[in-house]
C-alpha cells in the first residue's frame, strides 16, 4: 500500500493511500481520517460513500466531518466511487462508469472486470483497514450522500449486524424506479429486475428491514428530489414501523453545502450508536 | 451585480456574486456567507482573504468557516485573490499575475491596469457589501492564509481602527526578504523598495504595529516555513511588545487541513472581540 499524503488535521491524521485492489483489479484511492485517540488504539470507523462524480477527496475536503470526528474519536474512511484507469471501461454519460460504481457487482459487458464496488467496499476494503490501521473492525457505522446514501442502506441492510448505525444525506432512495438507478442497474446487472433488489433501499426496507438505528436527512429544495425519491422509503419505513429519523430540512439543495450543514448530527449519532462519550 | 449561485448552509446562506469593478477594470466574483442572524439585520463581517492560486472558492468549501460563524451570527467575505479575464495580464508561474495579487494595487506594467487588490479589499468591496447586504460596516475583523495572511495584515496595520481583531494562518510575514515577496514587490510595484513598506507585515510591525487584537497561526511542519518567516514577525512583535498570540502548532502543514483544524479557534477569537454572544 502506497501512502499519497497524510496531512495533520484536528489533531489526528488525514491520510490518503493507494493500494492494488483485488476484487476491482485495479489500483484503488481512498481518504482514511485517524483522530488523535487512534494513537492510543483501535477506534471505530465511520464510512462515508460519496456520489456521483465523486472521488475519495470531495467529501474529505467539503463535508467538515473532521473536527467532529476527532472530538469523539472517530475514524473516517472515503472510499472511491468506482475503479479506474485506463484499463478500466468507462462511459461519456457522468452517471455510468468511473465515478458512477452505484455499490454493485456488475455482471455485464463491459462491466464485469472491475466493477465491482459492492465487494469493495462491503468487504475487500474493510480487511485492509483491519490489517493497516488502528481500526476497531467490530464497531463501524457507514453514511453516504445521494449514489453513496444508496450504498450505505443497501450495504447495511445486507448485512445485518454490520454496522452500529446507518444515515443518509438524500439517498437514492428507489433507484429501480429512477432515472438515477434504472439505467445503471440495467447496465451493470442486466435487464432482470430480480436481480436487483438487494440494490434498492426502499425494496430492501419492505423485505428485510434494518436491524440498526437510521437516521435521513434530505433537502427541501434539492434539485433532485424527482430522482431520489424519497417518498417511496419513507413510505416503506412507515409501513414497516422500521425505527428511524427522516427530517425533511426546509432549503437546503443536493450540495455539500447541505452536507457540512448537517454533518455534525450525523457524526453525533453514529458516535452516540459505536459508545463513544 | 450577478448572483452566481446560493446555497443553504447551517441556517444562512452561502452565496457567489459576480461585480464590475472600478478599480480592476474587470468582473470580479466573491463569496459572502450570511448566518442565519442576518435575516433580522446586519451583522458583523470577518473577511478571509485567500492564498497564492486560490480563488474565492477554495476556502470556502474547505476551511468550515460557516459553521463556527453560523454559531456566533458573523457573515464570511471570501474575495478572489486577483483580477481575472482574457484582458488581464498574467504569468506563467504560479505565483505572479493571476490568482497571485498579493494584495497590492499594481504601478508597474504590465499590471497596474487591473491589480489593484489593494483598493478592491479594503475599499471598493467594502462598500459593495455595505450596499447590498445585511452588512455592519463598522464591525468588521479579517484573516487570512499565506498570501492572504500577508494581505489581513497589512491592510490591518495600514488602516487603524478598521478592523476590531485581526488574525493569520501561516501569513507570509517578511515578504521584501523572501522569494514570496521580492519577485512581487518587485514586479508590482518596482523595484524601488522604499515603495513597497506598507506591504510588509514585519516593517510595518516594527513602524507601526496595530491596535488590534491579534492571533496567529503556524504549522510547525510547514513545507514553505522558509518563504513565510514567521521568526522575523514574531521577533518584530516582541520587540515592540505588540499584544498577540502566536501558536506554532506542532506536525501541521500548509494545507487546508492545518486551516480548518484552527478555524474554530480563529472565528471565536474573532467573535469575541466584535462582541458577538
Amino acid at each position: 500500500m502506497e501512502t499519497i499524503s497524510e496531512n495533520r488535521a484536528f489533531g489526528g491524521v488525514q491520510g490518503v493511500y493507494r493500494h492494488q485492489s483485488q476484487v476491482c483489479g485495479c489500483d484503488m484511492t481512498f481518504g482514511l481520517y485517524l483522530p488523535p485517540q487512534a494513537e492510543a488504539g483501535p477506534v471505530p470507523l465511520l464510512w462515508y460513500l460519496s456520489g456521483l462524480t465523486c472521488t475519495h477527496e470531495n467529501a474529505m475536503v467539503k463535508a467538515g466531518a473532521q473536527d467532529y470526528a476527532a472530538r469523539r474519536g472517530l475514524a473516517l474512511c472515503f472510499p472511491d466511487t468506482s475503479p479506474r484507469g485506463d484499463g478500466v471501461a468507462d462511459d461519456e454519460a457522468y452517471d455510468l462508469g468511473q465515478g458512477a460504481g452505484f455499490y454493485v457487482d456488475a455482471t455485464e459487458t463491459p462491466w464485469s472486470p472491475h466493477f465491482k464496488m459492492w465487494s469493495y467496499v462491503g468487504d475487500e476494503l474493510p480487511r485492509i483497514l483491519d490489517a493497516n490501521f488502528a481500526i476497531d473492525p467490530e464497531r463501524q457505522a457507514i453514511t453516504g450522500h445521494s449514489m453513496g446514501g444508496h450504498g450505505a442502506l443497501t450495504l447495511a441492510m445486507a448485512n445485518p449486524g454490520r454496522f452500529a448505525s446507518v444515515s443518509g444525506f438524500a439517498p437514492i432512495s428507489h433507484p429501480s424506479a429512477s432515472d438515477w438507478g434504472r439505467k445503471q442497474l440495467t447496465a451493470y446487472l442486466g435487464a432482470d429486475e430480480t436481480n436487483w433488489g438487494r440494490h434498492d433501499a426502499t425494496l430492501q426496507m419492505r423485505a428485510v428491514g434494518l436491524d440498526a438505528p437510521l437516521l435521513i436527512d434530505q433537502g427541501g429544495s434539492d434539485q433532485f428530489l424527482n430522482l431520489l425519491k424519497p417518498e417511496a422509503l419513507v413510505e416503506a419505513m412507515a409501513t414497516r414501523r422500521q425505527p428511524n429519523t427522516f427530517r425533511m430540512q426546509k432549503g437546503y439543495d443536493h450540495s455539500y453545502f447541505f452536507v457540512a450543514s448537517f454533518m455534525a448530527d450525523h457524526v453525533a449519532f453514529h458516535a452516540d450508536a459505536l459508545g463513544l462519550r
